[in-house]
């Protein structure tokens, strides 16, 4: 069912993003004040859900491409995605009808509420990750065969370049080094689909668990509560552990921010000592002696253990206490299609993947 | 006026290419087994003066752009160079009626004709540079605000991009990472321009004047003198020295062959030492206590002393003699503008450009 999105659903939205953002997806204050700024000056977005679209409408992912910590510090003006999407319809000779969320996170779910604002645009309820990844072939579309391009990479600057590719594969090498230059982001309008494709493809309401989600966090939060029980209630998650930030490695390479973290375990997890390695996105989560306890694609997603925050990988900090919870990705990500595009050894970890377990509780 | 070039010019034009392409350019065997079978399929190619060509004709300048020690082992098939204007030619919705060849070279003058070949289309004579120059914005284009964008980069795999840039130097930077990602070369299209601004754009006569210096170098093997002294009375050239390679240095690095190479006196020139470094090109000939002797924009040509034939710069090894020349660059190169664009501080070298002296005679 449709529903309107205004200016006030934009701190749940985020929080919401961000948390399923498992640590990628963008920051969520940035994404917050674009798509308000948006809805300030045009008005209210129209979410429907994937059924409500006709078989034949052009639908387009919108999102933001690059390393976060690149994004922190290079604000998009948020006319390149609205040029983005220009010339891909330009190209394809028709005008986009609705848009999609590519995958939650704390920018790259609330930039298509910026684009939908200003064009006017419905968004559709679903995305095709349900969670963050690193790479722009790492979505549902591809499993379901719907090509990356054409597609159309733009910059701050008035750059921009429009891809036809032979697989998602190369788009993602191609477009990866060309926000590299354009200064390590870049706005993308890609996987442009017709409805009835949309439909079998798309997670289906992504943006409706975002916002719940993200509801949650804050009415957790009002009642002085952290808010972590209640969303691994609401997600069917668990608890990982609780740890102190004592070591943060990290470098932006290749587009990307790498690194790992180690953590050392408190309240029932003290003693232990736990490593999250991340790409862009936390992709796996081990104890000291290399045993993995959560790997990609299910969800790790941290939570400020004091604050109730989700905590993005470029936030991370010497020090700070936080909360990792993992929750099962969608069906879709544990078939031989979906480990192969995400699972553990794309990334070059050595472990087969198998269902997240805890850190052992004292 | 206007003639017709046939496989059995094609030996020269690929020699006269490579003496211009000042080492680089692409290797001139390659561009001539290209070209021929496409003349053996097709029929021959007509080149035409530019004022033949009508005001409002789209004159497209097509090459190849990456590493030439790449291109020695990657082979072009040819269907990329004509996707990549057909789809030019799609974006501007208009198809070229004339072709142009943007530099000299051993690949890069041969090239054009392939494509002439298979498209029935006429080759402008002339070209951008009078040379060879690694980076795609040194080109009199730039000079005469002539946008290289929109353009295409295809690869062999099936890939392609269409940029649509700010500047010519963006079109460089975004271009070189595609190319390098799709494997260290790829074909393009780009500079698209109506006849009216090639005619002030261009380097007119460079391809008569790639055949002529071509036609000279078998001759002269003909009649079994070293061609260097006949070439230099035709290009008001130097000899700058003649030397024998005692080290290359030598590295692949950001989709561009870079290095030095130090050469021992010979000849007259004995007891002297030599460096000369090139960018896919020879860019600066030094003597062996750092005083230039000939630097770009001005031409940098290496004849094999013994056997006479140009050599381009992943040709050279240990032990090989080789007589330099130089060659004043199109009075265009000599301007400030031009300087800016490929003059020596441009690609890092501590000197003011100077006009070419020679190593001193014994």
């Amino acid at each position: 069912m449709a529903y309107q999105v205004t200016q006030s659903d934009l701190e749940a939205i985020a929080l919401g993003g961000a948390f399923l953002g498992t640590g990628g997806g963008g920051d969520p204050y940035i994404g917050k004040l674009m798509a308000r700024q948006a809805i300030a000056e045009h008005g209210p977005v129209t979410v429907i859900a994937a059924d409500e679209v006709a078989d034949d409408t052009l639908c387009v992912p919108v999102f933001m491409m690059g390393a976060p910590t690149v994004m922190l510090e290079k604000l998009p003006s948020g006319d390149e995605i609205l040029k983005a999407l220009a010339e891909l319809e330009t190209f394809l000779g028709k005008k986009a009808g609705a848009l999609i969320c590519v995958e939650a996170g704390g920018l790259n779910s609330t930039i298509p509420f910026m684009v939908a604002a200003a064009t006017g645009l419905p968004l559709i309820d679903g995305d095709g990750m349900g969670r963050a990844f690193p790479e722009l072939q790492m979505v549902t579309f591809t499993m379901h065969g719907i090509a990356s391009s054409p597609m159309v990479v733009a910059d701050d600057k008035g750059n921009s370049a429009l891809m036809s590719t032979i697989s998602n594969l190369w788009t993602e090498r191609l477009a990866r080094v060309v926000a590299v230059q354009m200064g390590g982001a870049a706005l993308v309008a890609a996987f442009p689909m017709n409805g009835a494709d949309m439909k079998k493809a798309l997670l289906h309401g992504t943006m409706t668990t975002i916002r719940d989600i993200g509801n949650t966090i804050l009415s957790e939060r009002k009642a002085s509560r952290h808010p972590g029980a209640a969303l691994r209630a609401m997600t069917g998650g668990a608890h990982l552990f609780t740890g102190r930030v004592v070591d943060v490695q990290r470098a932006t390479e290749g587009g990307f921010a790498r690194g790992k973290l180690t953590l050392r375990g408190i309240d029932d997890f003290a003693g232990q000592e736990f490593l999250v390695h991340f790409q862009n996105e936390f992709l796996l989560a081990e104890t000291a002696t290399g045993a993995p306890i959560c790997m990609t694609p299910d969800l790790i997603c941290a939570l400020d253990a004091d604050m109730g925050l989700p905590v993005t990988t470029e936030q991370m900090r010497y020090g700070m206490t936080v909360e990792f919870s993992a929750i099962p990705a969608d069906p879709q990500w544990h078939t031989p299609a979906g480990l192969e595009l995400a699972g553990p050894k794309y990334f070059g970890y050595d472990h087969e993947f198998r269902p997240f377990t805890t850190g052992e509780r004292a």
